[in-house]
């Protein structure tokens, strides 16, 4: 699974750049803007935390796992739309976590929060 | 960047068998239970949002960046509380857009959700 | 002014008794449940929030007004779902303003929070 | 309680007008700015429909009651800092149900939105 968010990103990059918003669902979305696009995101905020919910109770997780995937895609067309990607949140998470993204280094644990993460 | 989810599940998953809340947040947050994770997926998905309406005004990104992995990271401590992680949200975006996560397939896709991507 | 959320309570009150789910917009969300309920409250309150930065920017008032029209139909509907309506909610704002609801005692905010509201 | 949002209203504006931020929660909200503000609603969104999950399960209203309380406040906040207020929302929602607000009419029902509430 190593770089599926990179192709992922690759895939958004072509559908931004698509002119015929018709054929594509994310071509749609930029073509409507970018408020159309922040309200993808606060939805699919909202269904993961219901899902979250309904998986603490019943054990399920798979709904709980498509939701967060939605969220996750919806806030990548977002940052395709500004001009940003995948990798500049990794890279955020990578400084924050001290991890290089190259090889395990597990519970190092350094933080720039001022409180241990 | 290709591992550092992987390496950031690894750490998610150390601090929850931390029995020593206080000296992490993550050990925190799982201490005070599900509904304190989702009100900071809830918060940080708010951020995001108005990160990135001040983004399209501003051209300024790198706070959009920063909510963006904060809404990631506060919605992988979920799946951590709740028994799943990033693997499994990769795999699930991975099938929708038929993407290996192994090499560069940029636009192929096809979709799973009656309308095309 | 003065009653219309009491009024819009019983309007509430008898569309979740109507057994006919078809010809409501208010008996069909009743009809799909609490989640569907609660994902509309999300989306409204991102579109609120959506609407507010918008009308920072422009001084247009009316999105504003009519997103936040929509957020508290959405969050009596979901009072009247579990069994609750604006009234308790009005009961407890005037409990945490020292208000009375009876007459214009403007600014005397005692509070119950601690902190000065 | 006919009065009450129109009361708290003033509060609200008086508090709005209050030079001193140090004293009073909505002063200080107004200071911080509009995406403080809205950060609050975004929270007290994300809090009523955890409420609402857990009062669905334990049948415990008065949290739910609480914070739909708190995320109606803040919207009234953020009315009052764009210049709108609660007579505004009122107005439109006695528009959308064909209620005046005066006597009690209870499912007339008239829409204006192409499906009936």
């Amino acid at each position: 699974m190593s770089d599926l968010l990179r192709e992922l990103d690759a895939v958004l990059e072509s559908r931004k750049r698509d002119a015929d918003a018709g054929d594509s669902y994310v071509a749609s979305l930029h073509a409507k803007g970018l408020n159309k696009i922040l309200e993808k995101v606060g939805e699919e905020a909202t269904e993961v935390i219901l899902a979250a919910k309904d998986a603490e109770r019943d054990g399920e997780r798979q709904a709980l796992v498509a939701e967060t995937a939605d969220l996750w895609f919806h806030s990548l067309v977002m940052l395709s739309h500004l001009g940003a990607d995948s990798q500049d949140v990794l890279r955020e998470l990578g400084r924050r976590f001290g991890l290089s993204g190259l090889e395990e280094k597990a519970a190092r644990g350094t933080s720039q929060r001022g409180t241990s993460q």
